[in-house]
């Protein structure tokens, strides 16, 4: 017990953290073994920085619940976990180079300490890590769920570049690029537990559509803290989106009322890039006046109730519980 | 028939061509098909830029020919040989971000007609179209031979980028840079054509042996081109490693040979990165004075007759003749 508390008071990633110690620690050991190079020493040095840089590991903690969740026993849902780790972390050094990041995690990015090469080849090596690790479980159904999610989110990643900066993104494009860059790998590592673990078909669906919901709930929650969430306080990263000129749901919610002087506004900041000093605070007022954050932050908790729901199709349980306070956690940093 | 001669004057990657046109074509119809994005439009136009600018598909070939020449009569080698073709477009697409190039097969380069982040996101998108064409074939062996394969790229190619710079790097780290550049996608390619043709293994060894041994030289050849080949004339692109300051074959053999003044000359160029007007004329002259062009080049011959005596662990037939002559061929340009 560290002092933070009694285990209630804990957030539910956390209690989940220690319902599944013994398994983090092998997905751990696991993540640094398959992550060292005999021949190319700078891999480790790249990732180690990002792996070790106090990422939650939501993912393989997802993975590994699933698979207890329904009895499995094996050691494959530990490989899968690390799997899905080493593709978030492969996408990760990718969008640095993509977003051109200068910090995550509270540290300076790959691409700065080192450069955009290493970025992207020490990411294809990750995903070419994950790729043997998922092969060693023999079976073809997770590859080739893996494999359809490795598409989906390549493919969100490039919709959300040709999206960004055109006002005419609609919340059908929106989700496509939330799946893309978010619930495709949660959904893909809830899935993958339950494959292994031999669920049945119903709960095999169940679970798919708990990480699904929950990525898209835990996405949109992203886009609104983006602008400054429903305190109405900036905080420290707030307006990234906005200079990057993504069109997330804040915005399109805002777009869509529009007056023609606001929509020219838009135009001028997202779709010509043409920001000025000032300009942050002036979207920030056209989004509060129309009630655009609250409306992407009532669309994140639908998501969170439908993830729950999803979870009522499968056996009561501490793990379920806990999944399910999980999806109203993701939420709670915005309700 | 075009107007290039009869069939006996035709290289033999043409004549490799004509044998496999059926088999061509349907690997053709699959890339363009698995190109498409529902979501993304840019994917085919970054990729079809690439796809179509006349690569001469001889990686597809390879497993195309293998599988053939062992009997193979199902489809799986069609959707293995444009998972290989989908692999390498990948890894170009990539390496234009890495060496930052401005022109690839005579065109511009994907990076330069739109961006890094295209060049990043479209490559990550064709490496999990790769991907997923592989599950399709429900071959475990297949998968495990091509992860192993994506793998030895990757670190190969972190390798070259901490290798170059480092008159330290010797023939051994050379040769890993190599394998993971050129030689691990020819043996995967010429390997799963064996396996997936059920052949003996012995006979799936000596497809790899081969695919190894020819990917070896190919890539000794581009480096000695690099530096003009033996015609003693600077080529279009003489110079381009020079210039990027990497350690290949012809300078490994002239640093090993260098005089006190040369070492000098070595560590300004390629250690420090201090390149004048001349210098790329100094490095021909003391590569020539070293006979380390024609060094290099005795080496891809030695790696061309290897590629040719692992094919003699196969049975004889027209395939066969093709891929060894197919192996003279890529030393001819150096002969």
């Amino acid at each position: 017990m560290d002092g933070s508390g009694d285990a209630q008071a804990k957030a539910p990633q956390d209690r989940l953290a220690d319902w599944l110690a013994e398994d983090m620690a092998a997905v751990n050991r696991l993540i640094r073994e398959r992550m060292a190079s005999e021949h190319a020493p700078r891999i480790p040095e790249v990732t180690a920085h990002l792996v070790e840089a106090g990422g939650k590991r939501l993912r393989p903690m997802l993975t590994l619940a699933a698979a207890r969740m329904l009895g499995y026993q094996g050691i494959d849902h530990q490989k899968l976990a690390a799997t899905v780790e080493f593709i978030h972390t492969a996408t990760l050094l990718h969008d640095d180079v993509v977003d051109e990041s200068q910090r995550r995690r509270g540290r300076p990015t790959a691409n700065l300490l080192w450069d955009n090469k290493s970025s992207v080849l020490v990411g294809d090596y990750l995903f070419s890590r994950s790729f043997q690790l998922m092969v060693e479980t023999g079976n073809l159904r997770v590859l080739d769920i893996l494999a359809n999610a490795s598409a989906t989110i390549a493919e969100g990643e490039v919709l959300q570049l040709t999206a960004a900066q055109d006002l005419a993104t609609d919340e059908r494009v929106y989700l496509q690029v939330v799946r893309g860059k978010t619930a495709a790998l949660f959904s893909a590592a809830t899935e993958v537990g339950g494959v292994i673990a031999k669920a049945s078909e119903a709960q095999v669906r169940a679970l798919y559509d708990y990480g699904d919901a929950l990525g898209i709930a835990f996405q949109i929650v992203d886009d609104v803290l983006d602008y400054g969430g429903t305190a109405a306080v900036i905080g420290k990263n707030t307006g990234d989106d906005f200079r990057e000129r993504k069109v997330t749901l804040p915005v399109i919610r805002a777009v869509a009322k529009a007056s023609v002087e606001e929509r020219a506004f838009w135009v001028r900041v997202i779709e010509k890039g043409d920001q000025r000093d000032g300009d942050l605070d002036q979207a920030l007022s056209i989004l509060r006046h129309h009630g655009a954050i609250e409306a992407a932050r009532d669309e994140a908790l639908i998501w969170a109730a439908r993830a729950k729901a999803a979870l009522l199709n499968l056996p009561a349980s501490d793990l379920r519980k806990m999944l399910s306070e999980l999806a109203d956690f993701v939420v709670d940093r915005v309700a």
